[in-house]
Formats: structure tokens, sequence, C-alpha cells
């Protein structure tokens, strides 16, 4: 399969949904991507299993405060920088790239990457939705090690980390980027073909453009076709309402926040609330948990199905709020530690959010 | 000539005289270029000349907060993976190593190196003293670039900067040092001979050992021989005085303060005070300024005339406060720029000690 102007298209909107209110605003990605493809013709999907064993795979990702990345708009060589730095690093020749997470620019960074360098992009990705910080992959879950990682920022500084640990790489990263204003490029997690097959969430890209292309057509019909989308991607829809208020916090090179949301037509007269770190964190009806991290927790127009990311998200904007089972990958004692609400702060423990919503909403 | 447990003592005693107030505790470094040296025989001390045009030079420093090395002691391996890291990323033979600075840690930590991979060490620093930041070298004014640097903490984690400039690698550097804990192990400013011979201030080890032998004379001799320390050093007596007061901020990877001090003797009645940034920036009797960067300030014990690092500082330490010239290369317009007191944040001009002394003080 070729990815071109079309598919792009799609998989910067569908994985923008995938992205859980993080991963970067769909338009500044693909503008990066559809460039990068103009100029240099489309890039090959390949598939996990085409993949060497012992071929090396590098992902190009964006690390940093999306809000900062709607203002600071990178150059678009400190990403291909990132990228060629970490392959000279390790001395071998780069087989191809692939997304770290699905998001509106981070499912499109390694596109343009793939564009520039003339390389395959792999089907699949390390998180099968997007998170906040470095260690929150699958291949963490599989002892693999985000070292030696490499930074680069739009100015033309470069760093190569050599962390203990992908908490480590996480924290010493994080207060790079703060320095380097609040975003940067990065290559991190380099694999062989066989790491990436036992550890990879497969067909992450097909999967974004399935669901671009169903809002797409959504969008041109003029008609609700929300359920037929929560159907296409296994959800639930956990309610509709009205954002009433909007609490923002830019800080430690996150966006944190709480959005409050007021229930209509189904939920007139509820209160609702999402708490996030870039990424959606937790869905509460009043005190009770409707979803929570892992599990995706999706923020769409209500008239249009449109993804809206957090920093997007503004007072009056009338959305469905849908939750999504994460990766089976994420549901074992290592995953709900990295990534369950408990590492977030938040003490409760974590329920499927299937469960949740047949048993009703538990505190 | 060779460096073997003697000459370490005096360096050691004569580079925290130099370090003025930082460049870290010289009981602390010396104990590691001592440990070095006892596993693996004295180290050669050459001269600048000595050195090859063509062949490649690397020093190894410390870099933080002076406080956090005292109670955060480096395990040994970190400076020598620093400095071989970047060895090796340069892909070159290492010709030799030398101090950055003069300090009680920082003209250390090459010895210790340099018996530890059987190199040479050269007779020179970058700064003929010590200063807080990283482009405070007299090769910044040369043009030489800090990049690219590695630093290295205790835990094992390291990291290759290549930053667009010195004090963009300052900052990113600090950055990581504070994640680190305040301080790490660095490799900086690699050199080819050439570059050294051109911009290297000259002869600071041995000029240091003469300094230390004479304090220790002193000591021995229990007679108070400042004046002639003073005068071999050709210094100037600033004041004498107790510490009345410490007021001290560790923040940024910094120790900051100001040191308050009332006159005893001739200077009985008239009140001093010393400003820091891990090092002494200016000396002042009330509003007027005595002396000021990038000439030294350097406290000494009243009784033993040991040099005293601002970390050290106590309430009701009886001092002797000396001015000493700097170096020339920091007397020019790029100098006094990258080092004088505007750079600090103080608003007056630079005036030489000599001439503070002669003219008495100015405002």
């Amino acid at each position: 399969m070729k990815l071109s102007e079309k598919e792009i298209e799609q998989i910067a909107l569908g994985a923008s949904l995938l992205g859980t209110g993080g991963g970067g605003d769909p338009h500044v990605g693909k503008l990066m991507a559809l460039q990068a493809v103009k100029k240099h013709g489309p890039v090959d999907l390949i598939k996990v299993e085409d993949v060497p064993d012992d071929a090396l795979v590098v992902p190009a990702a964006m690390m940093g405060a999306p809000t900062v990345l709607v203002e600071k708009i990178p150059n678009g060589n400190e990403f291909i920088k990132a990228f060629e730095e970490l392959g000279s690093f390790l001395g071998k020749k780069v087989f191809a790239t692939f997304p770290i997470e699905a998001g509106g620019v981070n499912s499109m960074i390694p596109i343009a990457v793939a564009a520039n360098l003339g390389l395959p992009i792999v089907d699949c990705d390390g998180m099968g939705r997007a998170f906040p910080e470095l260690q929150m992959v699958t291949f963490h879950l599989f002892g693999e090690t985000a070292s030696p990682m490499v930074l680069a920022d739009e100015k033309g500084n470069s760093v190569i980390l050599n962390a203990i640990s992908n908490k480590w790489a996480e924290n010493l990263a994080r207060n790079l980027v703060v320095e380097m204003g609040g975003e940067a490029m990065i290559s991190i997690y380099s694999l062989t073909g066989k790491q990436l097959k036992r550890a990879a969430i497969r067909n992450i890209l097909s999967y974004s453009a399935e669901i671009g292309k169903l809002i797409m057509e959504t969008q041109a019909s003029k008609k609700d076709t929300t359920e037929q989308l929560i159907n296409k991607i296994k959800g639930f829809k956990l309610f509709k309402g009205k954002i009433t208020d909007i609490l923002r916090k830019t800080t430690s090179g996150f966006n944190f926040g709480t959005a409050k949301i007021d229930g209509i037509e189904e939920n007139k007269g509820d209160h609702f609330s999402i708490e996030f770190q870039n990424e959606n964190l937790i869905a509460k009806k009043d005190d009770c948990v409707l979803a929570s991290v892992p599990d995706l927790i999706c923020i769409l127009d209500l008239e249009t199905a449109t993804p809206i990311t957090t920093e997007a998200l503004k007072y009056g904007r009338r959305v469905t709020v849908i939750g999504i089972p994460c990766d089976e990958k994420w549901r074992t004692e290592k995953g709900i530690e990295t990534v369950g609400p408990r590492y977030f702060g938040y003490d409760i423990d974590y329920v499927p959010v299937e469960k949740l919503i047949e048993g009703g909403v538990s505190k």
C-alpha cells in the first residue's frame, strides 16, 4: 500500500481520534506530511511481518506540550536531523521508520521522514493511542530501551541521550524539551525487526485511515453517523454535552487541565468532567469514573464527529465523548503499573471501560 | 614534571585559592586524584608547547552546584565515562587532558582521568580561575565551541550535546545537571594542540602548586605570611573581617548568595559584603565596589591563609579577602562582555582591581 495525499488526510484525522486529545494537532501534522510526499512522492506502507528480524527500525516523533507546537511550527529539518543522527550514532543502516504513537502530529512525522529519506513506513506503533511520557510504550513492557535517543530542536541544537532507564530518559528529555522551548523532535526506541514483531501494536496506520475515511464520509453525508463510527471502533458512547469550563496549565513541558461538560440531550442535567495531561486521562460523571487510562477517552465534535485535541477544547463546544478499550498489552500488571490511573496520581484501580459501562458507573 | 601525592596536595590547595570560592571543595577533589595516582602511578605534566598542533586534547570537569558535590560524592567512573564517550564520539585518539578551570575539584578531576587512562596532563586551563558558566572560557573568546560535549552522572546516565552556541550548551547542560541531581561530570571544548596554544591560560597547575606550597609553609611556620602570599600572587589585600551573615540560595543548578563581613583590625568599623554565584563575583565596602569579576576575589582564613570556598563560608569565621588581577585575555571587550559584572546582572562597569585599589573605592 502507498501513502499519498488521500491516505495522509485520512490517517491524520483518524489518528487524532486515537490520540485521545493528544498526539498533536492534525492540521499541523498533515501539512508536514503532505509537503514531504508532494516533493518526494508517496511512501510505502509495509506490514510488521515484512520487516526482516535483524533489520533496524527507528521511530520519529515530536515530544512536548502540544499547545506549543501550534505556535512554534517545526522548520522541517529537525525531525530528519533527529532521525539521521540516531542512525549514524547506531552505525547501522535504517530499514524503515514507524510512528511511536497515534496522533495528529505523531502519525504524520514518520511519513514525512520516510518520504524525505526514501524509506518505507511500518504499519504499527508503540501505544495504539497517544500517551504523554516516553516510557509509556509497549516496547517498554517488553524490556526494550528508549536509549540511545536523539532530540533536535528547530534552532539546530541536538542531543544524544543514554539513560539508565526509560523513566530517566523521560526525565532528562523532558527537561531538555522545556529548555528547547516546549517541544523538540525525537528519535527513540530503535528496534530490530524481531523486537518490533514481539512488542508493536499492529496496523495502526491503516486503522487510522479507515477511521478517518469514516469520519469524512460522515461529514460529507451531513448525517449523524457517530453511532456507526462507535461500532466500527468497538467503542462506547460515554455522554453528550457542552463544554462549560476549561482549566489549563502548561507546566514541566506538559499541558495539564480539566474540561467541565454539562450533559445535553439524553444526558441533560448531568455534570461530567475530563482530566488530561496532554492526553485525556479520566472521564467522570460527578465523582464516578466512566473511563480511565489506559482505555481511550475521545472527545468528538457533536455535529461533525471531528476529534478534538485537548488544546482545541473551547467553552461552548458541543461534544460526544466516547470510550474505547485499549490494546490488551496495556491490560497486564506492568501495563497498568506504567499507564494506569495510579501512575497519574489518581487513587483508583483501573477498571476496563466495557465493565464500567455494563455495571454502571463506579466510584 | 611528574604529579604525585605531594604535588596533588599542593595543587588542590593552591587551585582552591584561584577558584575564587568556586571550583569545588579541595578535600573531595584531592581524594579523587590521590586515589587514582596511588593506583595508576604519577601523571606526566606537560607544557602547552609540547602538544603537537594536530593532537586532540580534551578537558574533564565537574559541572553543578558545589554544595551538592560535598554530599553527592562521584563514584569515580562517571568522569572517565564522560571523557571516553567524547573521545569515542569524536573518533580520534585523545593525546592529553587538562583542567577547564582552576579549583579544588576541577583541577583534580583531569589528574584522576589522566592517571586512569595513562595520559599526560597539560599545564593550562581555560579560565585562570573558576567561573560558573560553560561559555566563560578563553576558548570561547577565540571562537572555539563547547560542543560536542558529554555529561555523565554517577547513576550511569550520559548525554552527548551538540548545541548551536556555547550559551545554548550552558543552558541545555545546566537543565540536565539539575535533573541529574545537581552535579554531573562533563567533557567539553575538545581542542587541537594549535587551538590550545592560541587560547589557553598557561602554567595554571604549576602555579597552583607554588601557591599551595606557600600556604602550607605558612601553616607550618605558624607565622602570618599572608603578605608574602599576596606578593607572590601579585594580589591586593581588600580587607580583614569576621563573617556576620550568609544568605544562600541553591537554584537553577547554582549556589547564589551574599556574605556580610564586619571589618576587624585595620578595617574595624567598616562593613563589607561579597556576592557570589558559585564563585565570588563582587566585593563591596558599603555600596562601593572593591573588586569585581573577572578579577579574582579570594577569601582566606585569617590565621591559616586556607582558601575558603563559598559553600564553606560560616558565621563567625575570620577572613582576609584579597583581589587578584585576572588574565589579560579577560580584559578585552569580548572578555568583559562574557564575564564582566553586567553579564551577572550588576549595573556597573568593570574597573580593574589595581585601579580600584589605587584610586580608592568607586561607586
